[in-house]
């Protein structure tokens, strides 16, 4: 749509699209509305569209996906989470435990985290593990946990769910909801995740082209829900010194196609905690709009993923090394 | 427990295994039964229970896999699927389109491959597709179908499901649940196959490893289902020649590991249709207790998957070389 | 050319070709004779060579190779390696210890391979090793030991160069040049095998695509030798359960590209000897044109690469098993 | 040795070590000298040598690599490039283009880089190319032009080696010997380059384990040159964005394990001009010692790589930025 369309010539548009049996997608950017079309088997009847009020110009979109690309929409996307934007001049630390494990764990974790600077907790209730005998999380109890630490320190959470009904629950108790490596192609889950009414956290798939990230994000934004951010957590690779492969040219690669925002997460991309502070950095060099990482004031009695944690002393120093590069970037913290 | 221990015994193990808060499964062999206990988060108390009756000896397994085990069970596991063995003599052939896409096109194919000796029919319904804009499958109508080609051709069904519901479905209409390569660690999936009443049939993941394949198949395993077919599809590498590349060595692997029986399907593991057949002849070759292929008899217009299904004249000229090879494995068609 | 030009009407060619500044290939197949054109930076004059005699047709390759290309040479090429035939009807066994560690050990081992069907015999003389403080061969002292195993078994001998000198003194000693994985791009080397005068074993390099194998092949042929026969060893992936995974849809992918004949390996492949036997038998089933396998009649104390080799028992129970997969493939041992 | 040990002292323990049939590799470093002991087949009589005058502790390497290993030598190496220091407080720029083309062009970007900050001059003479038909480099005359280009502009010079003969030649033009990927184990070149007395830039190999890495930096080590700087060059992939994966948690792995000095060229890394700024900025943040970088006046032109090549333009702004992220890590430019 032109600048300055009204909001009356958007429902014009949309009107007239879904009059064609298509779907429309009115995804407002901060200079233009963009209206993205899916449901076409064939061509759309370009001229029809381009001669309605307030339209600027109709793009047909070569990729296989659409709604997540820049060709629909040039404006970066900031995605708010809990009150934080995510995707705009705030290089965004999002940090906490990998799970829930006690009530006093994650509240001391969530303190020390904040006054570090941090500006969201994460923190897993549903662990989706490799053995069916490892710890699988605390469930609702660990939502419950989760909520009263936003409450006291006024981080929003976001914190991952499995499947549908974990879906339920997390929109419930937490800001935003994530989808793991694991289930990047679990298309059931990313419909629900797309009809949620809050964010939605995608990690990238452990073997994913950048193809199939974007279609995976494209099938929640197709269900309506627009609000995406992906996250980096490294690839597998025949790495001997590293759980994954982090690939932070992906970074790079997801501003030029897509307008959605990008986190990068190296505690799983290394899986080793001497790697977490310098992959940071270099995630916040490479134009991440931020870090997640896992912190455990007690890393080595942590049940999940202890020897990829920081301590909240590491986190601290790490915070005052972001700021310094956030700038050549534009950025602060 | 030794051979010749009554099921009085069988079910004493047990109860005295659940008394004390741990899990036992009970899984019946050729010459013993195995019973493998789960739910322990340290040590068992193994002198107990190898002074009741009927025990043989107690083994402390030490891979994070249990279940699924040769050590827990050393003989091969033969999965009934509608009556035909797997992981037997037989070299099982299953057969048929990617997608259902409609009842003529399946019943056609269903025919032609019943006639070319295939044992078992595959064909899908709900098709996870990269793209929310691909084909879908047609669902329960899909269902529907395989069934009436079951009734006339008498080739048991083996569909995938996506999520639990597709489970209930499936359950309901097929003799076997497939679980896609991309939900190989869909944890919740897994956990609702373990409770089905039919056959799980559970593909590699695109960058599993053999640990994480094993940990997968314990999930269902462990849910009390140990009717589980695993199947090698190929994984994802650099390959700038076939869409993945087929694993072949997975196969001795699995054998030396588990007593799971495996298959091998080269349709998705090359993506090509001219490596579909040597690669089924190697697949037999290399000791996979069968091969799963695509066939469609107008492959070029095949909804899904075209390039990589075989015609029914291939795949009758595929069985004649099979036929060969088997026998020098000890098997038969 | 056509069937039936003669001598001079292929050196009519050939002068035309270089009176232009190009080079021309005359390779001799089984119908016709091909005659591969490089050296041209832009389009070449094809009207002038189309209307010389014998000229059947001039076709424009649109890869980057064109030696090893099918489109220059339909037929298939055979190599002959001192009298042994490889890429026609025989399935050709190579055999013998990864290393050349004594007259005794070598002989003994050559003697057993004869025994049980091999028909040439494969041995390291100078080893590349990764540690620099591994056993790096025997040198031209292991060469002649293996020229001393050819004397007494009459099997001719395939060996490693690792550089200019070492291939003057394999083409000197031995009956075949192999180029090992780790050389497949060490250009410098291939030109020079590409001026011996003995045929080229050239293995795939650790994680070379096909279009890279096929070029360096090209090197060689471009060089002047079109006596060049690949070998597929492995490439490296995530997996955890061999040291390599063994790409056997190489083979079929070569055969639909190129003329020339292809090895599996796997012994490298694997890198276990428990997996040699059945991924052997799926390189011939697939349709390798042999097989190359390690043996050794003391494993466990031989000085490199010992829990790759099979003893020289498995070998024999191997010939017996391929001997019943080649005349599914037309073949013959 | 202890800090303050004589050379006499240094001497005599050397003398010790050969009397014994041993290797002895004498390393300065910052705060002490330390002495690698190599060829030893079994156990070493430490207590012998620990006795000796000035020898403060004798350790045992548990790795396969030792000369190149921290426990050897704790210091950081630096390695004088020319009078430019690789490794110590400096950030250093690696800058120029792909290929030698021509005088004019090499001056041209020599010039520009040396104004916008570049510390060193890099480009090829010898050109390892994947296909035999492309261009291969200028060879000596290359090297005569970057001889002259480092007469104007006082930039050393790194360039790169493919065979012996060209270790010859680059050692009597250049101020520093490169080793290419596709080389990084072809052990008799690295042998060659361990006898020089120009330093080695040994670039990581296309799928090169860490270990395997170190390896065949010790190659070079053990043969007496102790001038190794490493270079992460991007690893292979399944990647559809960029040519290789760049893997930058290799740097902090390798300053863990090893006192070398690594450098990271973003430009074979990404193969895509727009990523070499954003992972350039990465490497300094990760604390890489260095980038090297392809700089091309008239990149849509370049003989070779022209797609990966920045334009001086975008090399100023890459210094600027660079120049705020190097004190983050206690360097400058």
């Amino acid at each position: 749509m032109r600048q300055g369309a009204t909001p009356q010539q958007v429902e014009g548009v949309v009107a007239a699209v879904e009059a064609r049996g298509l779907r429309a997608h009115a995804i407002p950017g901060a200079q233009r509305t963009a209206i993205g079309i899916t449901g076409n088997k064939g061509a759309v009847e370009m001229p029809v569209f381009e001669s309605l009020p307030g339209v600027l110009e109709v793009i047909r979109v070569s990729h296989a996906y659409k709604l997540v690309s820049r060709e629909v929409k040039p404006d970066d996307t900031v995605v708010d989470v809990g009150g934080v934007p995510v995707g705009g001049r705030t290089l965004v630390l999002v940090a906490g435990p990998c799970a829930v494990e006690s009530r006093e764990q994650t509240l001391t974790i969530a303190r020390r985290v904040k006054a570090a600077g941090a500006h969201l907790l994460r923190g897993g209730a549903f662990k989706p593990r490799t053995s069916p005998y490892a710890f699988q999380g605390l469930g609702e109890k660990g939502l419950e946990i989760l909520a009263e630490a936003r409450a006291e320190t006024g981080l929003p959470v976001i914190t991952e769910a499995v499947d549908a009904d974990g879906v339920d629950l997390v929109e419930r108790y937490a800001d935003a909801i994530q989808i793991g490596a694991r289930n990047m192609q679990n298309f059931s889950l990313l419909k629900r995740a797309g009809q949620a009414k809050k964010p939605v956290v995608l990690k990238r798939g452990m073997s994913a082209t950048l193809e199939e990230f974007l279609l995976s994000a494209e099938y929640i934004l197709a269900e309506g829900n627009y609000a995406v951010i992906l996250c980096e957590r490294g690839v597998r690779t025949f790495s001997d010194f590293s759980r994954n492969t982090l690939d932070l040219s992906v970074v790079p690669a997801v501003k030029a196609l897509s307008h959605l925002p990008i986190l990068v997460d190296p505690s799983h991309g290394t899986g080793r905690r001497d790697k977490v502070a310098p992959l940071s950095r270099a995630a916040a060099a490479v134009g991440a709009d931020g870090v997640m990482v896992e912190v455990h004031h007690d890393p080595d009695r942590a049940l999940s993923d202890g020897p990829q944690s920081i301590t909240p002393e590491m986190f601290e120093g790490l915070v005052r090394e972001l700021r310094q590069i956030a700038p050549v970037l534009g950025r602060r913290i």
